[in-house]
């Protein structure tokens, strides 16, 4: 049984999101669990859930700080009590390299990347003008071919970073993930240990070029548990197993029954005896993770809870159309959970979650770091 | 050139979405002028701009009322003054209804949808209940197969629904759209032209199963202007025509330059000559409308505005991966600014919009009516 209860369904307006706080929990807790094991800190990415009080509940468990992707959000965790914070993304805007200054003289100890001397330029340019030194850490390509420095080419930006007045370039970090692009096939283990190894070379070639870093920081909730298994990693920074969803599954990283966040949805039409439509659509489930795309193949845009067979074909706007059985029971009015199959873009679309204590009760919390600027 | 002028950059954070007034104001004007010839009523779509200033201008070029797609939207709209309002979706829930009550208790003139006769049982048990009458259209399906009745079936529902107190059935409506589930072409004339047929034929059979409705609303941007040459459409709803975007230029309805909304995005990283990274993923731009789909075949997920050649091949949740040619002038920390595929579900990933004015000053608008509930 899922730990969504149905019976919340009657309790919310929909369509919204529902967190089961007890799924959170035990999430949180086997994550912690597993890389304390590996002796490598574990620095949660709050991207999945936006919250100040869920990047708590990581730190309580263990975690020695959080990660971010925007300055907005370091702003709203520090606001929320947080005071040690990843921006994991190249921070090159002068007026957020600003709001950055301005976090690190209220006393948060706050790491930005960096992957360009033209980007370490900026730091240091707005860093010296304040008489501050701001902590960075390389970004390395990995696989992605989004952002980061060739490891063959990191020894030589290192060495320019490191002179700058201004900059504390105090490690490396990388975001590889499970799949690269294009790839048809997955072996999260191979990906994890391809990522640690790639990671801890290309740290020791730095220091061999004479830049003391410390830090080796690398992703993801696919791949942490294995790229900690390398000998020299320090970091790992998994963002989505708090709340688990339809992807993390068929990676096989969780069961469906894990996932802490749902959609709740009201059945509003039933045109035909197999086609349901329910009130939510492209503006209420994300759909950059689409259906029937190598390697995961998803069946639909999310998981019909109780109902495995059901299929979530297609979505409009505000319309989600889904193929059920013909002699199924779905009636006009009825209100049904759905396991998106990307949670993170997922609880992006919403302003709030209902979030849903061990004794059934539902409070609303605002989604505090949706929305903003970098 | 478009009029998004690249001076705007560097007034904004990024990445945010800019809306050019002048080009709303001209593409208002358009819309309003050729449906004017028609001799239909126009009643545009506000899930585009979620805005009740947008609506008020749109009112102000003639239309006769507004549409939305959930009571939330039509409170937001009632509370920035729009009277007359129809929310074309089924609405079922009973607290929905609730609120939909409430608005009509508030003066405002509100139609809601119904395509089922659970559907109008609600509306009649919540509507009797405060000696209310709720103004109802019946929706027709015309071929997306999402919600709506067979138009075979619909003189039966009609005459079921005409019986119920409370519930005043006053028309019928559709949505069709351009582009028919699995199609791999398009004729918006066509798809106009039958998507109007369709309905003018649906309503003679409901008249003549003696219910006396009035009114014919049918969609689309795409095809609002072709449905409504056939006689006896009383009214069209089309929505994105406002702002426009990459997907209604590729249907031939617009010039990329007539595009009112962009987002200004940075460039943070260049990693290749041929590559760049900007600050925007799929949480700022939608992904809803795909590359490479028949029948459009999108090129990217949008158009950068500029360099027409430069293709915006994949994105993660805060990076925008873009192909470039390697001689182009891009570097870190520019700004650029890129017309979405799809400008509807773009604005509802945002909090607020800049707004920009004739004379090039900016102001932000909170995007009033995005990540309500129904």
């Amino acid at each position: 049984m899922s730990r969504i209860a149905s019976t919340i369904a009657a309790a919310v307006e929909t369509p919204s999101v529902v967190i089961s706080l007890q799924a959170v929990e035990s999430n949180i807790a086997r994550m912690a669990e597993a890389i304390k094991k590996t002796g490598v800190q574990l620095r949660p990415h709050a991207k999945t859930h936006k919250l100040p009080q869920m990047a708590q509940r990581q730190l309580d468990a263990g975690a020695i700080g959080i990660t971010v992707a925007k300055i907005a959000e370091a702003e709203v965790m520090a606001a929320g009590g947080i005071t040690d914070i990843f921006v994991a993304y190249p921070i090159v805007a002068l007026s957020k390299l600003e709001r950055a200054i301005k976090l690190v003289q209220s006393g948060v100890r706050l790491i930005i990347g960096v992957d360009s001397l033209e980007g370490a330029l900026r730091i240091s340019q707005v860093a010296t003008k304040h008489g501050v030194q701001l902590e960075a850490r390389m970004e390395i390509e990995s696989g992605l071919n989004r952002t980061g420095v060739d490891a063959a080419a990191a020894p030589a930006l290192a060495q320019q970073i490191s002179k700058l007045d201004g900059v504390l370039l105090s490690g490396i970090f990388t975001y590889r993930g499970a799949m690269l692009s294009g790839s048809a096939t997955m072996d999260l283990k191979a990906a994890g240990h391809e990522e640690g190894r790639l990671m801890v070379q290309t740290a020791e070639a730095i220091r061999a070029a004479g830049v003391n870093i410390r830090d080796i920081s690398v992703g993801s909730s696919p791949t942490a548990l294995y790229a900690a298994e390398i000998e020299g990693i320090t970091e790992v920074r998994p963002g989505t197993y708090i709340y688990q969803d339809v992807m993390q599954a068929a990676f096989g990283l969780c069961e469906i029954d894990d996932c802490a966040g749902a959609v709740i949805a009201t059945v509003v039409s039933r045109p035909t005896p197999t086609r349901i439509v329910i009130d939510g659509g492209s503006k209420t489930f994300a759909t950059d993770v689409q259906p029937d795309k190598a390697p995961l193949h998803l069946k639909g845009f999310g998981h019909i809870l109780g109902d495995p067979d059901a299929v979530f074909e297609r979505m409009n706007e505000e319309h989600g159309v889904i193929s059920v059985q013909a002699d199924s029971p779905y009636e006009v009015g009825d209100v049904i959970a759905i396991i998106p199959n990307h949670i993170c873009s997922t609880i992006n679309l919403h302003n709030f979650v209902y979030l849903q204590h061990a004794d059934g009760t539902l409070a609303q919390a605002p989604v505090a770091a949706r929305g903003l600027l970098e």
